[in-house]
């Protein structure tokens, strides 16, 4: 892979640049913006070698000129986009949506039957902030990327961008999209609206309000900072997320209540010695788990 | 004050003694320990001047060396402790409980009608870990202390402490009983709950099971990982805080469940374009708030 070209370059794509400019010195990265504002700012950051508008990169009809191109826009956008891939374009295809099912059946309605290039990926990284002046490029450090094959996708595809991420320092593991599509509605699309929901919940509270605004600092600890900062992010990109796997989300939400109903039962009485301890100390081991943490923390 | 005497030298504890060695040299800095092999512990780690075992100083009956007690024991133990406090005592009192009907009920029961130096506080700082050996000296730096008054108490006592706090770096904002065990309901009590709730419910997916085994890393994101870190909190303190604030977060969670019930009714159809947009943007402006961030972040 010697050019690369990034479509989109918000705070993943810029990241994602940032990073193979400074890991993969033998590639090229361009990138695509929306408008020449966005553009102006991703030349100034230094943000990719290259920068068009989306508009330039069309009218130059330069997709040959690419071996990976790199879709990183909202999962709505993406699946627009694919259908837009022309057919003399020979190089491989990625992308970094949050959800599979709407992307994965566009990639094979677009290939129909044949054969492509297109492998789709979900690397486990992020933060709350919106836009490449937030890009950095330690953000793939050392983390997951989820890989998701469409029918008819080559081996060489799989390969080839496996590779590209490995370079970037991510790990990868490949899941099918449905399968994608409920881990994610479980740990990350789910607990985003419950980030969300708790926001919401707290700072509707009157007294949270009324005492809020006589502290001369957040009433906040850090517990609930952290379980808000994913309440912070990009409301736009996970509107989209939310459209493209509604079922999952649903189902999963209604678990989580279930749960939280049976936890509101247990606050209607006084609980046996120890209750409480044990249900805390259950949920401590699962995070472990969930977490592949030891299990005895080392300091 | 010039001597300080910190009752229960956990992570809290440990941390109030360490900040306190650095940050008030003037002061030394006394702790007692449940048991020998604690007291040895927190001797090697020179959490603090002199070490006790809570044994040895009950036995010296030394609570006139003292200018300062501060409880850094689990809710359930500091209104146990509180009744033992002995009448001779003429230094100041506190406590650094997270929820404060109980504790203030047994201070007023103890003092009944007599004036006291008793005034009770919560700093809103801590960790996930549990024990000495995570303690540090940078916990409480810039972090808010919410103070409770009980009935009885001292000018003196509230003025001194409250400087006691500010000198380990804290600011402080008094919020009475009622108030305090509301808020925290909604900022601390009830969010570690739906925190060890969110672990529990995606722990036991089947699919989420499955895929964390076959990967290399943790399936989890940023998000997941920041909602997920009080579920690792200490279960035996959690357990006294529920028992002692249970009508609040019973009647928090209901709330939270009407609300989370509207998001899943939301969630049966198909809903007009940017509805989850408006959603999401509406809980990441009610998150600067609560949080006092500016409304655009700044790089």
């Amino acid at each position: 892979m010697k050019k690369v070209l990034i479509y989109g370059l918000g705070l993943m794509g810029g990241s994602i640049a940032l990073t193979a400019k400074k890991k993969t010195p033998d590639c090229t990265i361009h990138g695509l913006t929306k408008s020449s504002q966005e553009k102006r700012q991703a030349i100034k950051l230094g943000i990719a070698n290259t920068v068009y508008t989306e508009q330039e990169f069309l009218q130059q009809n330069i997709w040959n000129n690419y071996d990976l191109i790199i879709y990183c826009l909202p999962v709505n956008l993406i699946c627009q986009k694919i259908s837009e891939i022309p057919n003399h374009y020979r190089g491989f295809v990625t992308d970094i949506g949050s959800s599979k099912k709407k992307i994965v059946a566009a990639i094979e309605e677009s290939f129909a039957t044949q054969e492509h290039n297109y492998y789709s990926s979900h690397p486990m990284a992020g933060s709350e902030h919106t836009g490449c002046q937030f890009a950095i490029d330690t953000l793939f450090e050392e983390k997951l990327c989820i890989m998701t094959p469409p029918k008819g996708v080559r081996e060489l595809a799989k390969e080839e961008i496996t590779k590209f991420w490995n370079r970037l320092g991510m790990q990868t593991v490949e899941i099918k999209t449905e399968a994608h599509d409920e881990v994610l509605a479980y740990l990350s699309h789910s607990p985003h609206i419950i980030s969300s929901i708790l926001v919401n919940w707290s700072e509707e509270n009157k007294m949270v309000r009324k005492y809020s605004k006589d502290s001369p600092l957040p009433l906040t600890g850090g517990g609930f900072r952290d379980m808000s900062r994913i309440a912070g992010s990009n409301p736009e990109m996970w509107d989209a997320i939310i459209n493209s796997n509604q079922e999952s989300i649903y189902d999963s939400l209604l678990d989580f209540r279930d749960r939280l109903s049976s936890v509101i039962r247990s606050l209607e009485k006084q609980q046996p010695d120890k209750y409480w301890q044990n249900f805390f100390a259950s949920s401590q081991k699962k995070r472990r788990e969930i977490l592949k943490l030891p299990s005895f923390p080392q300091k």
